[in-house]
């Protein structure tokens, strides 16, 4: 079987980096230890590698179809969703009296990464255990008997019906109508676009999630109220979701993206969740773990990437070293020993262990944020709200580039079908537009999170990267490197200070360069990340004198790391030179320049 | 129609900024002047209105299969061939003893670009030419007169026939062999891969000009011959040349990329061009427009991008303006007016018209070198080497993240096939492979162009640069733009003071990093370009007084020169920040990193 991920790098993460036996210590992770963790981790990648890594090519090229208003796709799905809800793998994050085993966002994030590097065409069942949380959070008793165990088992499937024709990334625009029957039910009326696994034939049922304006609702964001719509009613009769056509797609080829239909015959029934008007707020509330979730479909398409150009360069002969060149009569090295693929493998390494590391950080934080209290939890959950748009942002938009430089290590071959790469390169394009594009996360991190609570997330923030950086400056081969991470965090503040006067006189100009501030703030973060995992590693290399592949795994990190630092992190000077730069070339003016 | 380029802009460059009908002061172009340049782009548009662009979808979707050992292509293929042949465009460049017209490179490559633009799948003829280049450079008069004729007027296919398997990037170890026969013809024998157009059903014949050893030839480069290898002799009989196999392609799907074997029965008959073991110099000297024209395939796919973006832009009404936002019962804004939206655009526009006009200004080098004498052709042929590599990689490596932002303008609905976008980010993403993939051209830049003859190239170019910078610091408006150049100018000299050292003693150190250096090159040459464009500009501007549309267009001109100054032109920070550190991480050591 080739490999798709580094076990060896995710136990570094879970167990050396973020500890995650340490939460075990709360209440509601008691019943937990490595060991536990561990066995999901196992009992997951089996899945994988037997039903998702094996069918990456065929799920891809036989695309789901609408045939006579039914979605059919691959026989594997159906296969694949009861084997994880056997495994109690779709609901492994909710809790015991919902049927969960309580594991931690930081242990379940790594089940999204096993599943979405061996096959992220197959990703179904994210959205049911997404689609259920909402009902588990804020349904009635009887929405949550009713639906959430098939849910989690694989019989049915869950959607998040969010998007409309007109409503893209201005959900204040919503326009599907929940309108009030006798009953307590509501009837809906409405279009939806791009449902993931909006509708097909490996499970029985689906059960949308969707937001609705309940008539006489007020305007905007403030008028949407939160919705379960099946596309069966318990009876087993249809309750008028007509699949009115299905999007051919760039990537991600296994999974339906659709456009539905709600209430054509005026039979649609829907049933409030939670009170009327607090849907959006209700979605909010779900919508830093389903970042997260996008952040890890990005880092674990990339990871798979770069394991499968690190495989090529190894094996694949071409030329001789550059200070060999007319050695004519001795064999060609493999390309790993060229320092351009070299730089381009130590591209994607630093990228995706960057990526992952970030993300696990930022779920270890929603599982703080969830299981303490008081003050101690309010700053978790700052600190939770200020990453979450980085850790969305970073890894789907530099593990485009990675797996971009993944394909180009093969050469004319990453061009070809002959190798998953070009699949990789179609499927990740998705993670920088869906679940809030970078433009979206943007104007969240430096119109919203950078400013809340008078800049308590930032400031949080900023004192956690100096923590590490505090530890790393131990050590003297570290020091370099946290002292330059200072310099980071120095100049950040400097462009806040340019920016914040604009804040509240003209957001328009305060936010015209927010996606160049969203990447620099994401290479300081992934910086320090690195030097987290550095900072561990010298540790090791110190303490426990490691030997042969472990002495090798250990070396690589610390050499990733000034990779970052040496390669990545010069970005910031371009970014923060720009950022600081006064002359504004994006805003329309009244000379309209004509583009 | 809809837009996939811009007309004026094309005139702009051609006529305004590089002064076309200068060149035909030259004898050999003397029977042209800006109206008959004008008559070929008119003629080249239509049949890329009529014949190319309205099957740019349908081309992708019906790929090339081969069947019982004979590619069929799509039936549009051989109505576009006969249409370009008919109109002489296939062999516009060529002299009139070769049936050409004489028109300039600067020219041809605008033909080239109109072309891609319109349906890059469909790039059939410039490969015609250029194979068809080789014979009238290189061949015997024989060759010629049984040859060129049929591959310019578009009944025989010509194709480059020089990748095989063990021989991607490293031509020294091309194994093809070539067997001398009594009567002066040579028996081939070998594979070659990735043979783009190598058999289809277009056209009556396939004219491979090959690279294969003589037997008994030097080891390397130095032992490569080049052959006419046609796939039927002239009695109409087979040459035993066998479609092997055809691979299947992420992008550009409309023309097959073939497997072939030569001489499987040992009755595959091959005729030598020019001189044995000079097949590498020939190819050599055919480089610099092969690649300019794949530099100008970047272009022209991101052009299209762009132009697709900003309609969609112009017409998606999505959420209001971000300081109007609460504003609900106004109606939504056309994205265009977002800031984020319009980097997203500006980015584009100056990526592609910065690009294309560095193409044609290293075409119009090739131009001048190729009609003056001594000294003078000699510096001309100095500024083609040195630019070369840049004019092949920045449109590639740029346009492709620029078409993967025009791809993101449309948010969702850029990742499905409603659009095409999709298909010009997958048809991209080969510009940086093909032709010497973009490491390649690193080291021809860095190991070869900045240190021939003493460095003279690079004077050559700097003088050029600065001939620009005095004349735009004749305007107030520009003069912190040339002087920003000649910062960008200083670093380079800087970045190139710490490499030097190494260039003798350590090619593999000197190297390292080639493709940063290349980078920050290609941004200093396009932002040359832009200062070039705004100088045009600014005196329009100040001498003309243009109205509406051309007050726009100039003003446009002037903005996107700004934007590239301020947005991509501090990029250069961090990569000579880079460029400058002495830590080396890319070369193996002793003590191997574990990647």
């Amino acid at each position: 079987m080739a490999t798709y991920f580094s076990k060896r790098n995710l136990q570094f993460l879970l167990h050396e980096v973020f500890d995650a036996e340490q939460l075990t210590q709360y209440e509601y992770f008691s019943d937990h230890d490595k060991e536990t963790f561990n066995m999901v981790l196992d009992s997951v990648t089996h899945i994988a590698d037997t039903h998702m890594f094996p069918y990456l090519k065929e799920v891809d090229r036989n695309q789901p179809e609408l045939i006579d208003g039914q979605v059919k796709v691959h026989a594997k799905i159906k296969e694949y969703l009861k084997e994880m809800g056997d495994a109690g793998l779709i609901g492994a994050g909710f809790s015991y009296e919902h049927g969960g085993q309580q594991v931690p966002l930081l242990v379940s994030s790594c089940i999204g990464f096993i599943l979405m590097a061996a096959n992220n065409g197959m990703m179904y069942t994210g959205l049911s255990s997404g689609a259920a949380h909402l009902i588990t959070s804020f349904g009635s008793e009887e929405l949550q008997k009713t639906y959430v165990e098939n849910m989690l088992s694989g019989k049915w499937q869950g959607t998040m019906a969010l998007t409309e024709p007109q409503a893209g990334s201005s959900l204040s625009d919503v326009m599907t109508t929940a309108t009030p029957q006798e009953d307590g039910t509501y009837k809906i009326r409405g279009q939806k676009i791009f449902i993931t696994a909006g509708d097909h034939d490996a499970v029985d049922n689906i059960i949308h999630l969707l937001l609705a304006r309940i008539d006489g609702a007020p305007k905007g964001t403030k008028g949407i109220s939160l919705f379960v719509v099946p596309k069966y009613r318990l009876d087993g009769t249809p309750n008028d979701v007509t699949s009115t056509g299905i999007y051919h797609k760039l990537g991600q080829k296994g999974v339906p993206a659709m456009h539905l239909t709600y209430g054509e015959e005026d039979e649609c029934i829907g049933y409030l969740v939670g009170q009327p008007h607090m849907g959006l707020p209700y979605m909010f509330q779900m919508m830093n773990d389903a970042r997260i979730g996008v952040g890890m479909t990005g880092a674990a398409i990339a990871t798979a990437a770069y394991y499968s150009a690190l495989q090529y360069a190894k094996e694949r002969p071409q030329s001789r070293r550059l200070n060999q060149k007319n050695a004519l009569d001795s064999p060609q090295t493999p390309i790993i020993n060229h320092p351009d693929v070299r730089r381009m493998l130590l591209f994607q390494k630093a990228v995706t262990e960057g990526a992952l590391s970030l993300l696990l950080e930022t779920a270890r934080l929603f599982d703080l944020s969830h299981v303490t209290e008081g003050e101690e939890k309010e700053n978790y959950n700052l600190l939770l709200e200020i990453l979450t748009p980085m850790a969305k942002t970073y890894p789907s938009e530099m593990g485009l580039q990675a797996t971009s430089q993944s394909l180009q290590t093969f050469g004319g071959y990453g061009f070809t079908e002959d190798f998953p790469v070009e699949q990789y390169y179609r499927d990740i394009r998705i993670t920088p537009i869906y679940e809030g594009t970078t433009g979206i996360q943007a104007q969240d991190l430096l119109g919203r999170k950078m400013t809340m609570k008078g800049g308590k997330a930032a400031q949080l923030l900023f004192a956690e990267i100096s923590k590490t950086i505090a530890e790393a400056n131990t050590y003297d081969e570290l020091k370099p490197y946290g002292d330059r991470m200072k310099v980071e965090l120095k100049q950040a503040q400097e462009v806040m200070m340019t920016l914040m006067p604009h804040a509240m006189s003209d957001v328009e100009r305060y936010l015209s360069d927010a996606t160049l501030f969203l990447e620099m703030m994401g290479n300081i973060v992934v910086g320090w990340q690195w030097l987290k995992q550095a900072t561990v590693a010298t540790r090791t290399l110190l303490t426990q004198n490691p030997q042969g592949d472990e002495l090798a795994f250990y070396e690589g990190k610390l050499h990733t790391m000034k990779y970052f630092f040496h390669y990545e992190i010069p970005k910031n000077l371009g970014l923060a030179a720009r950022l600081k730069d006064t002359e504004v070339l994006t805003i329309v003016s009244e000379k309209e320049l004509a583009l």
